[in-house]
Parts: structure tokens; C-alpha cells; sequence
């Protein structure tokens, strides 16, 4: 394990916050931007600052050999990475830390904490690694509990075998991006699923919560990855086969996907891997205006060309990002594969959105035979890196924060003027003002999945009401049009009052039935999804 | 409707049944093919002559607006087209007629009829097209129910509506293939999902079962082409909300597809459509065996080019159907496309299979602005047309029949000899003799889809007992080599020794809880899948 520490309370490894001469720079840009005074220097906290509770018991002797109640591995422990998490934790709010961290080594050890917490009348928290932006691992309320234990599979993060065959690996459900990553390049493999939270979430984590990753078609979630998984519940394990495909009955895998650790605890699983990319072939293409863009993401994602980058840009968060477009929106294409060059694939794509008024910066293409590819790189780790920002943003007192979606394609242009109207009328009346950007993370055949990302001034001891008059206003204008509360940041208990909405009442009940039939005591993950 | 009249016993429309004289031709060539004399011609069933016991009570007013208990509607929804089904139909047994037939014209009679029969206690059987293979739609055994009403919704067979912008159409599920086709046609949108069953299956049985498609890759089941799906509960309706993807909670639409009829009957659906094709590239690859077809097939699943169709023929499926193969395996590639020219994915396929010995016939590729392809149809009329000569083969006395699975590509070698061991052994011991085919009929990354075709002299009266036997060993290899029981073909009651093996046994105990909370009574499809 790395000796690297983890910020107490922001994203990330500790050692990437800024020192106050940098993050007096992002005030004045912030500042600027907002077209607000840049806001000062707020002090981060330290483990000695933060307040948080005793352990309501002593480690028991059942879990001795693997769990804790160390101050740091609790606090460590107390919040995900969701904007509310990080103002809590900012302000050394750590109330909701467990009584107990479990390092389970392997499967017997996870089977050992559930059944000392269904006895003992304690929650079981997976935490995966922590980084739910949805409240989806935090201490359960509701005084049933006499604890909580999170439950941490770090330990398990091995790459236990490579079908090379097949092309499929078994993996530890502990394994982080990273740590798989690098296993998997040692046989020659990559899984390529990049979610945001790459570094630090985990493979369990991303079933659990159904993450999205790299590619904007065809295997946008690792849903599409997963070849069978396995799960530890209170009733015993939960192993589903290894196959390319079944219609035997409903999918059982599906049941595993989006459980958010609610079912079970995931211990490990099969992925479909690939080699790595040698080919490459990109464009990115100019805009007048976003409506324009978005037909043209439209016919790329019906042309059956399948990029596996579509993603468009606006105006702002072009500009965010330092991406060129003139001031309109900018589509960015890119093919890859590991068997055949990509000309006649990149092509068609940028014909297909010069036909609908684009400006193509010219075709890229390139093969590598080592697979590196320095500017696909560098706009990976710009995408990982996005979270430090929020982490200072935070530290400056700003509320930040994205929200994500998918739609049809029909129902598009009305869901993106709404949001834009509720949203920026909501930042006017809670912060004075603020910026919304936009921008299409993956697209399918009959829809995008809109990403939207806004920043406001905040008020010190104001924030989270200001947050969360943004988060309900954004919420309720993707239900009022038929979209999904999350594309891929799963439901936990922030999104709850959507999601109860948004899906059958009646699958709610059989959830809750499937729920009762896994985990008859109800302790894994108290009031994530459903309430049993 | 047609007036067309649809076989009393045997696949698909009556007057398809060949005359004496085809018939005759037929045995002299099955008879030469498995080297025994040309088998004799059995005289058909009529209605007149069947076994089929009195209604258990006249329609009750309830339903009487649309159930009736003729006995030409009983004897048509006795059973499904399993070689069983064939069999019992053939020799008159038709004991397993529902009492009454209701033909709901829309969801109230749907709802009607659950509610009807929860309160009479009768079981309600979700008929589909009837093409189950299964035992899928047949009475139910045991004393619990006072009787039993087959539920037809071939009224409810409309495209409702279509949304060119995001290329989707709501159709109700009483749809058969040719129904919403010819109604998507007039809109210049099609489905193109072409199960065997397609000319009498429907799009709600397509989802009840997961039927698998037209499709090579990508789109192989019907599940990838399901956008929403809505469905009338004992309970009352649950439906799922039109996105193109979402990542909040395990999928609400993954628990009706291959729910078989036992948690609701499916009422509409949106599916995703696309104009027809009219770009078509297509080439045969010659094998000397069928596992360097095999790798051929397998390099052009991982190659990420996705074709609509690779499927592999040994030399035996290669015969039958007619397709050149000089004796050994043959690879039939062909990609489609309604937006681009495929040169570059056909020359690539090919460069592939050739790699791995294979030589090609030389590429066929054309563009038809009006979207036809007589060789396309050819196949396609061929392999719709395959169920027919079952049929006929019944009338004959012999034994013949299709199972299908799929599997991880490690494991496909050792599950091939496998099954020709066992299912060869067999039909010596059972039958004296017979014949075992094996193509792919859909492949993926990290696996293909096996089919398998067995053909064996059957003898008078013993029939059934022979087909088990092959068919126990058949299925009993799959399980031993970790392969699923059905990649297409459903559970129903056939495969459920097997089901109840390869999934979880926590996911069946999940699956029986929402079938409680879906539906308290049990009224729905008792026997299939799971029991409550």
C-alpha cells in the first residue's frame, strides 16, 4: 500500500492542495469569472480540529485481527466526495464517522463483520473507496443501530487471473483504477474504464454504483464491462457464471449492478478486458451554437460508427477547459483500437458533422506501437484532476458542483433550457448570481447523456442551503422532463426523492422484497435506494 | 387479421404443411442422410380428432366480452412449439388446452382477466405468439387451480408512435414480426430483430424471453433494443421511464426482460428502431476445421468492427443449408449499414479470417437506395423457414431438434468435443443413430453462441423418451462446461434443472420475492421459472 496520505477532508491524495500563493491565484480567476470580490483563504482542517464522536465500542474481538477504531481511519472514513461531504468535512463536521473501519483481507473476513453486525445490531457501510458524490456511504440515521462499521476492501485489489483467450480478468473488488490498471498492463491488457473518480474509486464500487467511464459509446458503463461478479451478503454468496451472454431469465448480474451495497458486500468480479489501443484518429469540430453541435452528436451516435469520444462542449466549459471554439460549441471525436487504422471511421464522423454546419480543425491519426498516446493522456489526467479544483473551491468558501443526466434526443432541447432557466434563476436568488456549463459525456442511438457543472459565490455558513436549493432546483427540472436523476452517480441518498420517482413504484417494492430476501436484518447500507 | 389459418399442431401457418408427395421426398432424403429406411408418413391430426377435455366452466360475464372457449381457440393455445408440443399436438393429446382464451383488446382487459382470475383462482398463461420452445405457455400442473385462461394480446398489435428524432417507437406487445414491421416500413424506420420464431412471435414474448435477434454482435437480444417497456401487474401497471441509458439502481427494465410471464404481462414497449440499411458488404470464408473457423470468429468479435452477422457453419450445417464449404467450416460475414459505404470493415474481417487460414470467396459489397437485398431475404426466408421442415420431420416420426448456449471463448473447445461426445453417444443408445450440427449464430469479445441441431431416426410411441435423453445429455454437457442453458431460447419448464444450477440460488430466492410482491396469488404463469 502506498504511504501517500489522502486529504481529511477534500479529494484526493493530501499532497495535491495548493499552497495559499496558488490558491490566492484560483480566487482572483474564480473572483473574476463570477465577476465577484475573489474570495479569501479559508483555514482546512486538521485532525486534531475536526470534531468527531468516541466509538461507540472498543474494536470486538471477532474482527480484531482486521478492523480499528484509530481516530485517522475513522475520520478517513466519514464522508464521501459529494459537494455537501466536502463543505461537512471542511468544516470539521465529522459526526458521521463509523464506529469501526474493517479491513477485510479476504471474503471470510467480509463474512465475519455482517454477521458480527447482524448480531451486534450494527449498520455495514461499503465504502468501496469512498468516493460517492451522492451520499452513498455515509452513517446511517435513525437511532436502530447501536454502530456502524465501514467496511474497506483496500486489501483485496489483486488481478487473481487473466483469460487471454477470452480476454476477460478476474479481479479483486478492493482494486482501484490505478492498482488494476497496472496489473492488467503487466499481461498486456487495460480494462480502459476512466470514471472521474479513477484513482482512487474501485472495481466493487463502480458495480455497486453502475460508474461510467471512458468511452462515450457502446461500453459507456462498466455495466457493459462485467462478465460475472461475486457477492458476499448476509445469506451467503451470491456468484453468477462466467458467460458472454445468457437469456436465461432475468439478467442476475443486473440485480448486483446499481445495488450500491444495499444487497451485499461485492468481493470480486470478471471484466472484459482488451489490449491496448495502437490506433488513434481524432478531430475536434467548431460550432456556432450548441444546438447545433448536439444534431451533429446525434448523427455520429446513429451513424453506427461507435467513437469512443463524442464529447461536446459549450461555449463555457470549452473555455473552462481551454478547449478552442471560437466562442460557440466544439465537438471532440476520437476512434481508437487495437486492430485496424481509423481513417475511413473518423471521416465519415467528421463529414457527418460538417452536414450539420461544423468546422473541422483537420483529422489526427496516428499509430503507436508502444499504445501511449501523449495528448489522450493529458486530457485524461485534466478530467481527473477536476475534483482537486472543487476541493479548493471549497477551501475559498464557492459552492461547486455537476449534475448529470440522460434523455432522448426529442426531449433534449427542452430539458437543456429549462435547466439552464431553473438553475441560473436559482444561483441568482441563493448565491447572486453563478455559471452553468454543458457538456455531452457519452451518447447513445437515442439519446446524450448531458453533464452539467455549476459554480456560484457562496456565503460563509450559507453554503449547504445554497447548494441545495441549486441541487433541488436542477433535480426537479430533469424530472419535470422525463430524464434520469444520474446517468452514472448513482442514487444514494441525495438523489432518493428523484429516483423514488423516476422508476416503478412496484420495482421499488420488489427491490425492497429483494432486499428483506438478501439482508433479512437489514444492515448493509441503511437508507441508500430503499428503505426495507 | 388474416384469414390465414395457423397449423393445429405443427409450425406456423397451415397450408405451409407440404403435400404427400414433398413429404415422401423428404423421408427419402432423411432417410439416406441417417442411413436408415426413408421413414413412413404418419397421418396429421384434425380438429375433429384430437383429445382435449370440456372447459372447466362456460365464460364467465367477466370476460365475456373477449374470452371465449371454442375449441378451435383452446386447441390452438394448447401448447407452444417445443419438439414435445409437436409431438404431443401430433398424436392428438391436447389435455393441455386452457379452459378459456381471452383476447384482451387493451390493458383493462388485461387487468380484467388478472383480476378475474385471482379471484376465481385460475391460473392466467401470457400466450405470446405461442412459438415458446420451452414449455413456456403450457397449462400448469397440479391441483391448485380451478382452471386455466390463456391470455392472447394479438389485438393489441399497433405502432403507436414513432419518434424520428431520437429513432424509437412505442408498439404494443401483441405485435408480431411482420405486424410492426410492415407498420415501422411506412415510416422508413425498421427493428430489424429477427428471431426464427419472427413471422408469429411477438414483441412482448420477444421481451418476456429475451429473444435473440437478427444481430451478429452488438445487437443480439431484444434487451439491447429496449428503451422502456410497460407491463400490467396483478398489482397494477409498472413502466419504466423512455432514457437511453441511466445509472440510478439496479435496472427496473432487467426484471421484466426474461421474466417469462411470471411477474406481469407485458402490454408495449419502445424500442429503438433505425432506417433500413442500404449499404451491405458481405464475404464467405472457407475452413478446413471448424476450430480454425472458430479463431477466425473469434478475431473478428475482439477486432471491434462489429459485423451483422458472423456466423460459423460446421460441415454438416453447411451441407444442409446448402452453402458451399468444400467439406469443411465456413465463415458467413456481412456488415450493413444505413449511413456508410463498409469496405474498409469487410476487407478487415476478411484480412482477419484469412490470418487464421481461412480463404475467402471474394467480397460482395452493394449500396440499394431502396434498401433491398435479395440474398439477405434469401437467408433470412431460409432460416424463418427452418421450423417447417421440424414440422415435418414430426410427421415423419423422427426425432429432431435445436439447443443453443454460449459461452467463454477458453471454454468452447472442451464444450464442442464435449457435446458431440455425449449427444453422438446418446442418440446411438437411444436412437441407433443421428445427426449433431454446430454454427454460431452470434458472437461477442469474450465468447460465441453455439447452436446445435440434432437429427435421429425416432421410433413410433418412443419418441419422447428418445428426444429426453438427448436432450438431458445435451443439457447436462452445457452445465458441465460452465456454458449457459440457453442463450436465446428461454427457461420456461424445460430448462429449469439447469436454470436452478446456473444462477444463484440467492438470486432465485430474490427472483421468488419479487414474483410475491409482483404477484401475491401466484396466478401468473405457474411452473415456469420459478415456483413461488
Amino acid at each position: 500500500m502506498s504511504s501517500r496520505e489522502r486529504s481529511l477532508w477534500g479529494w484526493g491524495w493530501a499532497d495535491r492542495f495548493p499552497d495559499d500563493d496558488t490558491r490566492r491565484g484560483i480566487a482572483a480567476q474564480v473572483g473574476a469569472l463570477l465577476g465577484v470580490e475573489a474570495p479569501k483563504l479559508r483555514t482546512p482542517p486538521t485532525l486534531d480540529s475536526i470534531r468527531m464522536p468516541a466509538p461507540a465500542i472498543p474494536v470486538p474481538a471477532a474482527l480484531a485481527a482486521f478492523a480499528t477504531d484509530a481516530r485517522r481511519d475513522r475520520a478517513m472514513h466519514a464522508h464521501g466526495k459529494s459537494y455537501r461531504d466536502l463543505l461537512r468535512a471542511f468544516t470539521g463536521d465529522f459526526s458521521g464517522a463509523p464506529d469501526l473501519v474493517a479491513y477485510a483481507r479476504d471474503e471470510r473476513d467480509v463474512a465475519a463483520t455482517l454477521a458480527w453486525c447482524a448480531s451486534e445490531r450494527f449498520a455495514a457501510v461499503p465504502f468501496g473507496g469512498g468516493t460517492s458524490v451522492v451520499g452513498g456511504v455515509e452513517r446511517p440515521e435513525g437511532g436502530a443501530w447501536r454502530g456502524v462499521v465501514a467496511l474497506d476492501l483496500r486489501a483485496m485489489d489483486r488481478v487473481v487471473v487473466v483469460d487471454d483467450v477470452s480476454r476477460a480478468a478476474r479481479i479483486e473488488a478492493g482494486a482501484t483504477g490505478p492498482r488494476l490498471e497496472e496489473q492488467l498492463a503487466a499481461r498486456g491488457f487495460t480494462l480502459r474504464h476512466y470514471p472521474q473518480s479513477f484513482e482512487h474509486s474501485t472495481l466493487g464500487g463502480w458495480i455497486a454504483t453502475r460508474a461510467g467511464g471512458h468511452f462515450a459509446t457502446l461500453y459507456t458503463h462498466i455495466d457493459d464491462l462485467l462478465e460475472s461478479v461475486r457477492m458476499v451478503t448476509p445469506r451467503g454468496v451470491y456468484e453468477t457464471r462466467r458467460l458472454p451472454a445468457s437469456g436465461a431469465g432475468p439478467a442476475p448480474e443486473r440485480l448486483v449492478l446499481g445495488s450500491e451495497g444495499i444487497l451485499g458486500v461485492i468481493t470480486e468480479a470478471w471484466v472484459r478486458v482488451r489490449p491496448r489501443p495502437r490506433h488513434r484518429a481524432s478531430a475536434s469540430v467548431r460550432f456556432d451554437d450548441f444546438a447545433r453541435g448536439a444534431a451533429a452528436a446525434r448523427a455520429v451516435a446513429q451513424s453506427g460508427l461507435y467513437p469512443s469520444n463524442c464529447r461536446l462542449l459549450d461555449a463555457r466549459e470549452a473555455m473552462l477547459n481551454g478547449v478552442p471554439a471560437d466562442g460557440g460549441a466544439v465537438l471532440l471525436l476520437a476512434f481508437e483500437s487495437a486492430d485496424h487504422a481509423l481513417r475511413p471511421w473518423i471521416e465519415r464522423a467528421v463529414a457527418l458533422a460538417e452536414a450539420e454546419g461544423g468546422r473541422s480543425s483537420g483529422i489526427k491519426e496516428r499509430t503507436d506501437e508502444r499504445g501511449g498516446d501523449a495528448s489522450a493522456e493529458a486530457w485524461r489526467q485534466a478530467f481527473v484532476d477536476a475534483p482537486y479544483l472543487q476541493t479548493v473551491l471549497v477551501s475559498l468558501g464557492v459552492v461547486a458542483d455537476t449534475f448529470e443526466t440522460a434523455c432522448t434526443w426529442d426531449a433534449f432541447e427542452a430539458l437543456h433550457a429549462r435547466v439552464r432557466a431553473d438553475v441560473e434563476r436559482t444561483m441568482r436568488e441563493a448565491c447572486g448570481g453563478g455559471l452553468l456549463t454543458c457538456r455531452f459525456t457519452h451518447v447513445y442511438p437515442d439519446g446524450p447523456a448531458p453533464y452539467f457543472t455549476f459554480v456560484a459565490p457562496g456565503r460563509d455558513g450559507a453554503q449547504l442551503e445554497q447548494w441545495l436549493a441549486i441541487k433541488r432546483a436542477a433535480s426537479e427540472a430533469l424530472a419535470a422532463c422525463g430524464a434520469t436523476i444520474t446517468h452514472h452517480h448513482a442514487v444514494g441518498r441525495l438523489h432518493r426523492p428523484w429516483y423514488e420517482r423516476e422508476v416503478p413504484s412496484l420495482f421499488l417494492e420488489s427491490l425492497r422484497a429483494s432486499k428483506r430476501s438478501l439482508d433479512p436484518e437489514g444492515i448493509l447500507n441503511p437508507g441508500v435506494l430503499v428503505d426495507p
